[in-house]
């Protein structure tokens, strides 16, 4: 019974945002082999200066973010917790140019070292994703 | 020092709001043994389709949810989360039909058999609570 | 990758809430000794009734509450959190009057006694600090 956390800025539709929840409902499931009905996913929507993402010195300028927040019970493999993201991230970055992936990749990648913790990750939506 | 986050859709008025985040403050009040004035609860109002709560396989559908996301001090015992999550649900539904009470307490109950993570529970009103 | 949600009421405009957030960044990044652009701030502006925050006992009115929730990685000694939330309340309070100052630490220093978990802390501004 993982709880998602999903805050973005405003200016998407309603259906680009659907799009993007169940883009990111079908990695969870895949990766972590819940049924398809556990699902918990709350939208925050917020003006834009209300979502400050930077690039953690990466060296990159963040575009359309959208941060993913998962609190999920404790125990998942570090393997589990990368397969996961790398999931979301080709689930949404699918929805875009291969650009978007290739920079959603390197981040996560870069992330997934410095992160120890199983119930939070944010990540990168390349700028191109809407 | 409890936090409470309290997601709800968009509808309910003040005074049903009030209601929720009383009833909620009182169950972990006396469940936790804190002070009555150690509160802290963030409401979060959202558009309905903001708020995706399924069944996680167990085969109802959920209506007018509300979502309850404790953060705590680590160390609460298994027993004293079941407490807690037993009183915040008969503290709602007390609030409306016998029925309701049924099917919180039924989802509880399989929540508490999944969840190992002491900060973490989300479970569904049903549908007559308003 | 620390991850900071900052909740507060609404009333403040653009410039207020941005000075919140630089300052508490500032500090964050200070005390935690992450890179400048290692930055990731989501503000949720509320109704007023929308945030109750109490005294917790201590025999205080609150006023115009920020509520900050940290993310982070796990293994944070107690001194380097202890650090880090006197660093975010001077920082804050810097903007405000010293009796602002002295509330803020008080509340502190007594909520750091009683909190065992690093990824959340949540405290007191005084009402004068807008």
């Amino acid at each position: 019974m993982p709880l998602l956390r999903i805050d973005l800025a405003e200016g998407r539709d309603r259906e680009q945002i659907r799009s993007i929840v169940d883009a990111t409902h079908r990695a969870v499931v895949s990766v972590l082999g819940i049924p398809e009905r556990d699902r918990f996913q709350i939208v925050h929507e917020h003006p834009a200066e209300h979502i400050i993402a930077q690039d953690a010195g990466l060296g990159f300028e963040r575009g359309n973010v959208v941060m993913i927040q998962i609190f999920t019970q404790r125990g998942r493999t570090r393997q589990a917790k990368q397969e996961l993201f790398r999931a979301i991230a080709d689930a949404l970055a699918g929805r875009d140019a291969q650009a978007a992936v290739d920079a959603v990749r390197e981040h996560l990648e870069t992330t997934l070292q410095t992160m120890k913790q199983p119930h939070l990750q944010s990540y990168r939506l390349a700028k191109e994703l809407r």
